[in-house]
């Protein structure tokens, strides 16, 4: 191969969640670990499931102007409430609620990804583009070795993804034309959105998001690249030989 | 000495132009560069106080709620305009306007920053909180090689300092009260508008900011703490031993 697609990247901006870190498994242990000292034994990934699958509704609340912006965290702790209610754990105590909510601040990478983002920072701007706030975004940097050149995403927008204002906000922030900009994700609906606001697109493998096999391996839309990580993302992009 | 002052410190936030880079001389090669080509030479240093003197009014403008925020990128080009009317060199082309404009990304660190970053990131987390916009900061630090946590400041806030949603909108973002955030900068306007809001300050000596012996050289309101370099604060700031 000697050319690319997508010539005129000079940034790489990524999602966050499932992309470079595994929340499931990682929520899980946290869920375990907060709990059983309150002497309450559960099926971690399962609540992890649960939890999960209230940050979408959660979120399009505010996309949908229904409640003003605030940051993920705070709608993660009103999701983790519901969930609590929904398990019967209503005794919870508030203390242990706020430190169980701290746990998407401490979910670890995917393999690939420290190494990865380093090989990359030698040819690309880097930045996250998540719905996870900045504190959140800092502390999963510090966590797993990860230098970013600056926390977009969310917060700084104002609004959740998929809706354009966050991936256009992003590429501004680096003063770049959205096609000067490469989304990184595991998810195709990201990917659709980022496409639509004219970035380039690169679909991540992430097959064991959901459990085993039930993350997507394949995307459902058109991507300039597509990956099974990191590194290859980052052996992709390298100064292609022109052969003679 | 077995205290610190502000002892509840998490984060340090940073002052950029002038408290860790040396914008004076690094303009006035960028102006003699660009300028040359043209066929005009003129007094550099003159050219960029001259420039920065139009900053402080520029800002005041978007704070007064005269006109909406915008980008200190934009206000440096408005600027640039008017300075080279004043210099009678309303000829120079737009391209190298354009250029010139940037120089205010290739500003060259005091030659004690790198190494004190590097050494305060071990116990701190660590933000700009400049006036200059996030692509400014972005450029400075690869420039410079800081690693820097987020990128706040203005642009963040939607603000210029001292304005207090700036230093309020940095401590937020990192989910930090005040008092748990210490501003560094030399200039002690920044850190009384800082100390107003309730954070930590740090003045670092840059006496030769606007040219030998022209900076401050000791603040005019009361600090934390008052260093000549940031290696003399990464010190200051080390775990002291208790004396028995």
């Amino acid at each position: 191969m000697t050319s690319l697609n997508a010539p005129d990247v000079k940034a790489l901006i990524f999602d966050v969640f499932g992309t470079l870190v595994d929340w499931r498994t990682c929520i899980a242990r946290e869920v375990a670990q907060w709990l059983a000292p309150e002497g309450i034994e559960l099926d971690g990934l399962r609540f992890a499931d649960d939890w999960r699958a209230q940050y979408q509704p959660a979120m399009e609340k505010v996309r949908a102007g229904l409640i003003p912006f605030c940051k993920l965290d705070q709608l993660h702790r009103h999701n983790l409430d519901i969930v609590l209610r929904a398990h019967g754990l209503e005794a919870v105590a508030e203390s242990t609620r706020r430190e169980l909510n701290l746990a998407w601040h401490r979910l670890d990478a995917w393999p690939d990804v420290a190494a990865g983002l380093a090989a990359l920072r030698q040819r690309y701007l880097l930045a996250p583009c998540s719905n996870g706030n900045i504190s959140l975004m800092v502390d999963l940097a510090r966590r797993n070795g990860w230098h970013w050149d600056a926390i977009l995403g969310a917060e700084v927008a104002r609004d959740y993804k998929p809706k354009p204002a966050v991936y256009l906000a992003a590429c501004a922030a680096f003063d770049l034309e959205p096609h000067e900009v490469m989304m990184v994700a595991a998810h195709s609906s990201d990917l659709q959105a980022a496409a639509e606001c004219g970035l380039a697109t690169c679909f991540v493998a992430r097959p064991d998001e959901y459990g085993p096999g039930a993350g997507e391996s394949e995307p459902t839309c058109p991507v300039d690249v597509r990956v099974g990580s990191l590194l290859e993302l980052a052996l992709e992009r390298q100064p292609q030989a022109q052969n003679g």
